[in-house]
């Protein structure tokens, strides 16, 4: 009974520095991901971004105080949490570059490992999985998070913090989110070139690309309602040669073609048909 | 002015028969479409689904009055539209089949030609270009339909009666509609495979999928708001051949790992860049 009472103290007095107070944020980084993450913890009030650094000393919003922001590493206050919004590539360069040791930093990639960063620090994660654009408002509130920490008390504060935002927080190792993110590749790069596509065949014999609006919308909605085997409709999975035929008569350009044959292979073949 | 006014009278007089009563429909076929559309004009106060005919006597809604239903041809009704919501093998058939002449019948197929139907009849074409699944209640207000007719008198009708369920109207010639269906293969049934691998990768390594839900759905809101082109990001486009061979070291199916390949290249190639 004493043991587990020492133990729950000592629990409670590990997190008690993370949920007493304001969680202090900085973010590194002027990116879009930088900038949705800035507006949205504005809006949170047990969250304040203490600083915000890039190197043009750029605003990440509109309203930020102009003392918030600095183009100096050397300058960088204390946090709870220092947040690498940077590119894949400026990851371990910027980390390597902090002036002091043993913080709590994590990058915002889905495919960078977290031992990239420098280990000096406490390392770990914060990676929304999501398209991000400049314009669009981001309601982060439906965005999953993946979280890596080294250290079980920082992947309880990376919770803490990340619920201020979000319910759907998973927790992934960098394993896991290398294999997350060539699937999203998949759903969202390729995706989106079959649609910049279908709007090229469009463009062509002068017909709205707006027609099939309605379209990729319930395509995307299925998929999140059922498994996407059980949704495989068209002529790849019917074998209906007569009407791939057809199609591939109508695309002119050849690498629409390739990719017309090769995904309609790659149904058969998954479906048990052939070519 | 006296001429004028006979055109218009005239004009009146033709369109009559169809505005002034209900519009009599007969479906022909039992599948989703059918099913669908049925349920649709059932609804509808203007609209009488006179009769159905399919080869089992199947009923299209469980609220469907039995004597409604037919499995002989040679029982059909009188009616102002005759829809063939058959599949695409046997629109010529049941089209020759019919045991009148010079009715107005129309297939909703998005890739057959109008005079693949029997030219004893004024021809049509009533094309609802969506996915529909037996389970799904579907919403026709959103759904295009793209409309042909031999006969301007028919294209009037036909309007009419796709104004009952949508205000997504598109004339659409028999080279056009195959033309969006092509467009509509890649971004439905091509894009519904890029979902499925994701979704196979992701139960290789025991990720539940649905982390990439909130990503599926907004690259497809994205592609509905601005044109995919300007949408595509990405390893492919970034020309970030690190992250591209990392992921092909993931892929150990041949052909996911053909098709990440085949469209890397696709977009380096679109947006000017090489591997």
């Amino acid at each position: 009974m004493v043991l587990t009472e020492v133990l729950i103290l000592l629990h409670f007095l590990k997190e008690l520095p993370y949920f007493s107070a304001m969680i202090r944020v900085i973010i590194l980084g002027a990116g879009n991901v930088a900038q949705h993450l800035f507006t949205a913890f504005y809006e949170h009030k047990s969250v304040e971004v203490v600083q915000c650094y890039n190197r043009k000393g750029k605003r990440l919003h509109p309203n930020q105080k102009e003392n918030t922001i600095t183009q100096d590493l050397n300058t960088l206050k204390e946090a709870d949490v220092y947040i690498l919004a940077v590119s894949d590539d400026a990851i371990e360069e910027v980390s390597n570059l902090l002036p002091f040791n043993n913080k709590f930093i994590v990058h915002t990639s889905g495919s960078v490992p977290m031992n990239t960063l420098n280990s000096n620090h406490r390392r770990g994660v914060f990676y929304p999985l999501q398209t991000f654009s400049e314009d669009t408002v981001v309601d982060f509130a439906s965005i999953p998070f993946c979280l890596e920490a080294e250290y079980e008390e920082n992947m309880i504060f990376l919770k803490k913090l990340t619920s201020t935002l979000s319910k759907k927080i998973y927790e992934v190792s960098s394993e896991q989110r290398n294999v997350l993110h060539v699937s999203a590749v998949f759903v969202n790069n390729f995706t989106n070139h079959l649609f910049s596509i279908a709007n090229d065949i469009c463009n062509n014999y002068n017909i709205p690309f707006e027609i099939l609006r309605p379209l990729v919308l319930e395509t995307a909605q299925k998929a999140t309602k059922m498994n996407p085997d059980l949704a495989q409709t068209g002529p790849a999975i019917r074998n209906d040669s007569k009407t791939i035929k057809r199609h591939l008569k109508i695309l002119t350009d050849t690498t629409q073609q390739e990719i017309y044959k090769t995904l309609t292979k790659a149904i058969q073949s998954k479906y048990g048909k052939k070519l």
